[in-house]
């Protein structure tokens, strides 16, 4: 139960042992400088941690005895390895510092409450000593969320790590909720749900690495959410640590009593206290699940199906649509790499459709629904999504590909490890729009990512990749997601990834998009949100912010600016 | 368009044209007092505005000048009846005020901005002079949300009357939502939305009554929210006027932008500033309606039926079901007034299953199962209901109850005034409660507002009748609406009504409910609300009112303490 994180990788993704398929795949990289108008790719290895020198520990021993009382000595820990790997989050950005061996900014040290408790106890002694506190969970964030930084005039950073609280405390199978403690990791909360018979149904990419009082506190969304919600749609209720005492909030099925103060929670990301506990609503686990693609001769046509087929209400767990670009790279890199996957699959199809005459022309589009429930009900909604689909000119390319993207779901930030490794940059972002402005903001930040990416790349007739596609629907709207690739200015990676950074962010303001669909904000998002929210909705984050956390100790310069 | 306040009761419900078949009918109250344990009702009328004087107006003609220069001349009015049809909302506890000729507690002046910028403005002068601003739509709360009061130190009350504010601004058909000014009442918005073939299918009791600003205000439900949903769930969002300048908040299908500030709006009963528009999620008008009853042997199994219909996420629009003692009072009700209607219809049905022996008992439940939409998608909807029903042990009764349901469905409220003429009280409360708790809850609400009843009832022998329904459901639990009928204690009105309220309120927090699931909180659910939330959330509520209206002239008294 839980991840080691001394197995996983402290400056990238996922499983140290993970098996790395691409590193070498020569036809890979030969392929992908060819996208990117480059004769070479350069070999851009990381600093090994035994390289790296970290800024000694800012905790006295007073402090560090003081932790150590509430959680016990062994779960106050400054090893080299627990604080670089507590330093950041997972975002291009915080890999572009570890690689580097940039440890500047790490914790003095991380402490692992097992219990509510001792959260508040810890909370509370920090505050006492002006130290800065970090709640993480898998630490996964990509918008900077957990960067383990502090105030100038704070004494330190303590990482206050979530993941001994991993305790489903109840299941109530009569109003199908859960209340579970919040360092939890997602299959391990599966599991759980999974003996009884249930599912929160919450797969985001970072599924395996990410725990359930992350997800709350970033607002993030599984790739299911259309059938299971996205975290504001099953929070019911939480608990929480703040440095003003413990924090329940109102956890009914409706109400009308003020405001819902759960929505205060929902993307606080760690800024107003530690997410301990919460109450989720859960789901029968799916009798059959079913993922099949679906071919269109255009992104707007697919958008037209997509927004039918969230209008209907039909009950799809997940409709995924790649744009030109996207769809055009999954076949490419899988046939590069040679090799089973999701593009292969895809590739095959659109060429046998190709063959046969079917009607899709030379730039498809390629679409994912997935269903999932009981076998009756599964068909039918099947059914159902195959008619708007076929009502818009898709054309089936069946289950394989579906099974295949599947099987590799978790899998996408795996290649981002390898490509950093050869002189790349590779970044995603989010946002979502009404479906009347979808096709006019997806332009938009298609052109602007591209010309940032062109302006800031140091090679000449080199350029970058952006690929996109819509994987949230809602009867008003949907996300836009969207993947750059690009080579990377090795004197300046930084300020490249700012720039590009920035330029797509000003193109979702101004196009009318929100800063983030379920990234979060982060670090990297404050000066968009705060844009976004105006100045009174500001005021209103602010006023929260040091009611409950009046030194500011909980996670600074998250959020709240 | 609108409603004109003059053709209204201004200490009573709607109309005063409404053909009253009530009053005159001896035996309704014949038989109304015997289900009491009375041998005879009283005769206690309300005295007549004509008879009643009001202080006068604390606002000096500086004043008034200073809000006419706003809205001109012609909007700010402080004749008798506008005063005092402004002067509290249409709760039993404000009526008793009101029928007594206590207008103690009244505007100093009601004045009607015709659009954002003029609220803005009034708000600001307001601020400007220490006068406590009261925002009201169509002024039907049932918790005091608008009663006009002030604090000690401040020097009047100015109502801010949004209903000239009633356009629909924009419809965007492809992302189905709406701009819509707040102060529009329920069936022009409905007419403005059906000429594009659209609605937004929020109809609560006061629909015709009530406004869109004070919907979002309260966070109200219309009573086919299972498919329309709560104001929470059609809200994307919406523009305040408050005391610090505009707050447009975001607007989006869903966002990780920090948190949702919009359901800070939802709830704020005008405590944070004045609702001026919203952006609303509107739905395809249905092409047909089928509402239709069933009968159960007992709540207990009618509960089962609603909670596996939920938690199948059939898409229902309403499912209603009465307890044992609301059957029971419609159809007793109907026959004593020998009238057309749902009572009536109800006791048909039941008589003639008895008759034919199909097993209905002699306590037995009735539940009006509500579906809209296409015709095709309708039919399969009510067929998936209709088998759960029978899995339950429920038998049809028909679509003639669900006709004659939905024809009296905003009716219900006039039948007040003649019991309050009568010697009667009557008052309803609501709550909302998981599903694994709701059997528990009933059983504790009506113990403690019978007993409460007993306890407060000056009449030998006499007492009170709670009945109960279900109305709303949700897959983790469901709403209980009590509706209690008494006979006055003439002497202590406020306290008889202030001691039964006590004891519902105080059993609600006891059992597990919330102090409401979609009447708001007002002035009556305060102290409740400030159980509920806890100190820290209470805090925050209050931090957030502070900031925002530091001057606390927004709608004083309500919601915060």
């Amino acid at each position: 139960m839980g991840v080691d994180r001394t197995e996983t990788r402290w400056n990238g993704w996922g499983w140290t042992e993970h098996l790395d398929t691409l590193s070498h795949n020569q036809g890979v990289w030969y392929w992908i400088a060819r996208e990117l108008g480059m004769s070479a790719l350069l070999t851009t290895p990381a600093l090994p941690l035994s390289e790296i020198e970290l800024p000694p520990s800012r905790l006295p021993t007073a402090a560090l005895n003081a932790l150590a009382e509430v959680v016990g000595e062994a779960w106050v820990k400054d090893g080299k390895f627990e604080r670089a790997s507590h330093a950041r989050g997972k975002s291009y950005h915080d890999l572009l510092h570890l690689r580097a061996g940039d440890l500047e900014t790490v914790p003095d040290a991380v402490v692992y409450p097992a219990n509510p408790l001792e959260c508040l106890d810890v909370v509370q002694r920090c505050a006492e000593r002006d130290l800065a506190v970090v709640p993480t969970g898998g630490g996964s964030s990509v918008v900077g969320g957990v960067t383990a930084e502090c105030l100038p005039d704070q004494r330190g950073v303590v990482v206050l790590d979530t993941t001994r609280m991993m305790r489903v405390l109840t299941i109530d199978e009569v109003a199908m909720t859960a209340v579970v403690e919040a360092g939890i990791y997602g299959p391990d909360l599966e599991e759980a749900l999974a003996e009884k018979g249930f599912t929160l149904g919450h797969f985001p990419q970072s599924f395996q690495f990410s725990t359930l009082g992350g997800w709350i506190a970033a607002r993030g969304a599984g790739q299911n959410s259309n059938k299971y919600g996205k975290a504001e749609s099953w929070l019911v209720g939480t608990k929480l640590a703040t440095p003003k005492g413990f924090w329940t909030t109102e956890c009914f099925p409706a109400s009308a009593a003020g405001p819902n103060l759960n929505d205060i929670v929902l993307g606080s990301e760690g800024s107003l206290g530690v997410i301990t506990e919460a109450t989720i609503k859960i789901q029968k686990m799916p009798e059959v699940q079913d993922y099949r693609g679906y071919m269109f001769n255009s992104f707007e046509q697919g958008l037209e199906a997509a927004r039918t087929i969230a209008q209907a209400k039909l009950p799809v767990a997940m409709v995924r649509l790649s744009d030109e670009a996207e769809t055009h790279f999954f076949r490419s890199f899988s046939d590069a790499q040679k090799k089973q996957s999701f593009g292969r699959q895809l590739k095959k199809q659109i060429e046998s459709m190709v063959l046969k005459a079917k009607g899709i022309g030379e730039k498809p589009c390629v679409m994912i629904i997935g269903v999932e429930g009981s076998k009756q009900g599964t068909n039918a909604t099947v059914n159902a999504a195959a008619a708007i689909v076929r009502k818009f000119g898709g054309k089936t390319i069946g289950k394989g590909v579906g099974k295949s993207w599947l099987e590799g779901r978790f899998h996408g930030p795996y290649a981002r490890d390898p490509m950093l490794d050869h002189g790349l940059g590779v970044d995603t972002l989010e946002t979502s729009t009404r479906w009347s402005n979808i096709q006019h903001l997806q332009g938009a930040m298609i052109e602007a990512i591209d010309q940032s990416m062109r302006d800031n790349i140091p090679f000449d007739n080199a350029h970058g990749i952006v690929m996109g596609h819509v994987s949230h629907s809602y009867a008003d709207g949907a996300s836009l997601y969207y993947t750059f690739v690009f080579p990377r200015d090795l004197d300046h990676e930084i300020e490249q990834w700012a720039a590009i950074k920035k330029a797509a962010s000003e193109a979702i303001m101004e196009h009318g998009g929100t800063i983030s669909h379920h990234h979060g904000v982060g670090t990297d998002h404050v000066p968009w949100m705060v844009e976004e929210k105006g100045p009174i909705g500001l005021s209103v984050l602010k006023a929260i912010k040091e009611d409950l956390d009046t030194a500011n100790i909980m996670n600074p310069g998250k959020l709240v600016p």
